[in-house]
């Protein structure tokens, strides 16, 4: 922990070398997959202009958006002009909007990087964190969301997250349901936000919640609520939603989805859920969800959203998209990870008048892409010096001093073993490398 | 251009997927180098406590500085809490206060990520801009000087930079320089500064500066930048700095950073220059800058800077570092870049009965390493899915119709020489691999 005067600001953090090579690690595989499916980076700035963010997360989230003072003349105003991303679903439209035809049709992308919100810090909430988004914008087309969901999934197994199911519903399947329980569709949005709680409440709390504050009568509520808790919840739902058009287009995409995405995301791995509602009310169709064993939560979410684009500013065009929760991701593999050597080869220093022939020999290790250090210390001793290179991890330690420069030899140390070879400077990067 | 509705803000930069790849790959292959030299990577927060940066840039600097407003009830004061990162030195500062001890000892780290300043946006000048550093904190060490020297070289290197000459000189030189010249100290500051433009103004020029700007008399000032700009000035300043003990550690650490730096380098590369001034005033030790041919001004510089740490509320270390002019840079490379691939296989989609199977063996593809897309707009038109195909200049094109189907087998177009091959299915991806 850092000293508290020195620590990041609350809700941020410092990443030192381990972790943020963890970090990188995921991010990195990750973009492979994204790649390999052919969406293509893409990266904003990290602020935007005020009112491109304002009015698009709603009033309560409005208040977690951090604001730019404006500068110079201006600062005693005390007004913002800017403001830090708080997603990379706003930017994208502005994106779209800018560039149009410059972009491929449609238009793939991922975008991973640092958004941040003024939300109370907590464990495992931070107001700087990462967020990983796939997305499709200007395809309609059923192969649009399989290919979001098989590369969601790609990527959660290239990071190794391995033990994971993703769950399947739609919205038009959802709104089917309400209509088949005569619930009114001006009640419909809230009655889904109470149903979004299944996997948290008990189903007894969820029906009260459903009487209570969605105002749906006692019956209503416990038929619906049972239904979509059953062990036959599947079964059950797919006679129901038969009696809606709605309901029947929702269950033919989620059927469309399951046969797509199916074969590469493993026909185990993926299912029709009733109970899966997606809170957030701009899901136009599919929706989806991952979820990892022993993990509360979901791990990677998203779904095809049809008309946010265009609310969010940008033209009116069909998209859909899936986000990864790679904080999360990173938690579970950093608990993980085992203490890695930092380094291949440490350089003790014996002698001043060496010091260009070990710089010189170092630099020839470093060609052969061996990672070596050069002790930077003021010691004299070996003994101060091999525990230097023990502290760095490293593989080998390397002496090199008067006798060893006269007979143009240099001592190499397993640090591991304590065992000692000489070896010639000239042979001494691809002795080194050979083992 | 993006519309001017929807540009990023003024000094940012949207980064699409071209301009992107060749910023990733700039990154990676520095980051590759500093790792090979045992340097660690860090990541502080894009937002430091204001009272973290104010005060350490000076006044005039301070004011570019992006302030972050309160938040809740705080936001209508007007005050600012946070601001955004400035440069990678305070944030270095406050880390080697914070962790200490669990730092490596000396800490070598290196940052690269974007810093905010509130500058007047101009052609190459951004608000938002990448930088690179490489520091040594906790070594006195001339090897940590050459160490720094060579990292960045060996990085402009792998960049593919190619033609550029390392400047060394040392502040200890050009103090002893002013001392031999009899240049009062309390002016000696000012003098330096003047003495920095003799790389953009004439010689007479910057004798005029120092008798108007800097009060010294005309007689010392013509001597002054006759030695610095003659032919033969290397070997003036051996000769003149001998008269004085600041001027012999000067050369004493300079020769040992041609000494130790120099094989490494290229002993052509790097050489003493003794008009190389450096404004900024927290150099204490030797400094360096590297110069691109064909390029006005910089492309990387550093030096040692013993008691710069503690200025910015670190501990009392002495410390070492170099910086690479990351957005120049890329700004060469881009410019070069030639219109690369985008993608390996771009699969057209002629049958809706047929699109599990389409997404099947696109999986294969992608799980052997292959860049593929699938068609995923609404044409059924063949030419238009080629045409696509094109667009997304794609090597190959695969054809997947109720024939090819029927026969379980894909025709393959080479989209360079429109040839085309039926391939089995379950051969498609080694086919294509092998290619």
């Amino acid at each position: 922990m850092a000293s508290q005067q020195f620590e990041p600001p609350s809700g941020t953090r410092d990443f030192l070398a381990a972790d943020l090579r963890v970090r990188d690690h995921v991010f990195s595989v990750i973009r492979e997959v994204f790649e390999r499916y052919g969406f293509e980076p893409l990266q904003t700035p990290a602020f935007e202009r005020l009112e491109t963010l304002t009015g698009k997360y709603g009033d309560e989230n409005d208040k977690l958006i951090f604001k730019i003072l404006r500068r110079g003349e201006h600062e005693a105003s005390g007004e913002a002009d800017l403001a830090l991303r708080y997603d990379m679903t706003v930017p994208l439209a502005r994106v779209v909007a800018a560039y149009g035809s410059q972009l491929p049709t449609p238009y793939k992308r991922f975008a991973m990087g640092p958004v941040w919100r003024a939300d109370r810090p907590g464990k495992g909430r931070f107001r700087e964190f990462a967020q990983c988004d796939v997305d499709v914008v200007g395809s309609a087309s059923p192969l649009a969301d399989a290919e979001v969901v098989c590369a969601v999934a790609d990527a959660l197994d290239a990071t190794g997250v391995g033990d994971f199911r993703v769950l399947v519903n739609s919205r038009r399947a959802l709104t089917g349901l309400l209509e088949v329980y005569g619930v009114a569709a001006e009640v419909g949005g809230g009655v889904l936000i109470t149903l979004d709680k299944l996997d948290k409440l008990a189903p007894g709390d969820v029906v009260r919640e459903l009487v209570d504050a969605r105002s749906l009568d006692t019956l209503t509520a416990e038929a619906l609520v049972g239904d979509l808790t059953a062990e036959d919840a599947v079964e059950r739902m797919r006679t129901v939603l038969k009696d809606s058009e709605e309901g029947r287009a929702g269950l033919a995409e989620i059927d469309r989805l399951l046969d797509l995405a199916g074969p590469t995301v493993g026909v185990g791995r993926i299912a029709f859920t009733p109970s899966l509602v997606r809170g957030l009310d701009y899901y136009t169709g599919v929706i989806f969800e991952v979820v990892a064993a022993g993990m509360p939560g979901s791990i990677a979410s998203g779904g095809r959203y049809d008309r946010l684009i265009a609310a969010l500013g940008g033209p009116d065009v069909p998209a859909c998209g899936g986000s990864l929760g790679v904080e999360r991701i990173i938690g579970l593999l950093s608990n993980a990870e085992e203490e890695s050597r930092r380094i291949d080869v440490a350089v003790t220093v014996m002698d001043q008048d060496s010091l260009a022939e070990v710089m010189a020999f170092t630099s020839g290790l470093r060609s052969a892409g061996l990672r070596s250090e050069v002790y930077l210390g003021s010691s004299r001793k070996l003994a101060k010096q091999l525990k230097w290179a023990a502290d760095r991890r490293a593989r080998y330690a390397l002496i090199y001093g008067q006798q060893e420069r006269a007979e143009g030899m240099v001592t190499v140390r397993d640090m591991d073993s304590g065992e000692q070879n000489q070896v010639p400077v000239d042979q001494l990067a691809s002795h080194l490398r050979g083992r």
